[in-house]
């Protein structure tokens, strides 16, 4: 695998690496604002979690903010994720590196920008859908790319 | 740790790039499934998605269609993202390529096969059951197999 | 990425990938805890599966214990998996092996109290506050580091 990883770009690795850490640091901000959004709401889902706040609160299922925020959550899992697998197979096929950090950049911003239309502040349709659509395209991309090299 | 990956068989590593990029597309498409399933049934959960569409159309929860997909996506987060950590390590353990290929291949297919009879037609069980099993079997053997190596 | 990778120390790779399949194990036991408690409770969600275990039984959704567990397991996908990336990111930023050992063994130790007082046995709160407190601080910090040291 030497032959394979040697060819990487350390540059190119370096930016893949601190874009990657900042995508994870936004994903478990998602998981901090459901808690805030669970105490703005006082709506928890756990009998255990609504004692240790107070004997009168009660269980509450499927507050529509709370709800929101898990989505907006769940929806990182479904393409953050896989692009980081994506993205480090990607840089072993040897992509030019402007364009490589190009594309990594594109996907930081439009993640960063599809949990605030999403989790934070509900914007009109098609802002969530074009901050989804960049990943999505992007991912796709590079697996082409892969496909393509490793088949 | 050069003295770790240098040990991984590079036509090997090319099977697990290639494959897991395959997984990765295969995981997106249930995605634009999910999207696609809202459309036909017209099921949004957004306001804002509704508003988009029709001033008459109302959020919809729930709908069994789509939650379906979303059950077959969600069963892809838990079982496809662990795999590619899992394969990844076990190529460092210097397996047989040829051993490695056909279960990299299993995962493959069991998971192609789970996708269909969960998220696009159901089918009576043990479809799903069985597909399912491939990869667990499959993930639990690589554990084993990496935890008996790195200890 | 040679030069990125060669500075690896190959004892700690060695730690972080046999707690990681550890980690994996851990979170593929949700999944079949989940098949476990809906057997229990007799829950299940898809009419193909209700039909191969009984003609009487009906689908069942949102019963609690299950969805419990299935909390617990997403809890897993949106910390473990995260994890996963910035580990092996940290790990290339030539850390202190004993401090990065540690890090790593308090992850594994408090995801496993996580699925213990989430998952398999409801305990009082802060139990599952300090288990999912340590990771995500842990998880932090790593990015921290990564970032400080790749930008």
């Amino acid at each position: 695998m030497s032959n394979l990883l040697d060819q990487v770009n350390p540059e190119l690795f370096r930016i893949y690496a601190f874009w990657s850490v900042i995508l994870v640091a936004k994903m478990l901000l998602m998981s901090l604002y459901t808690t805030v959004t669970r105490f703005r709401k006082m709506a928890f889902i756990n009998p255990e979690d609504v004692k240790s706040i107070s004997a009168k609160l009660k269980v509450i299922f499927g507050d529509p903010d709370v709800e929101r925020v898990r989505r907006a959550h769940r929806n990182d899992l479904e393409n953050i994720l896989p692009f980081f697998v994506v993205a480090f197979l990607y840089l072993l096929t040897n992509p030019d590196p402007r364009w490589a950090t190009k594309l990594i950049r594109a996907v930081v911003v439009s993640r960063i920008v599809h949990s605030l239309v999403y989790g934070l502040m509900p914007v009109p349709q098609p802002a969530r859908l074009l901050s989804f659509g960049v990943t999505m395209l992007v991912t796709f991309y590079m697996v082409v790319q892969c496909a393509l090299y490793f088949v």
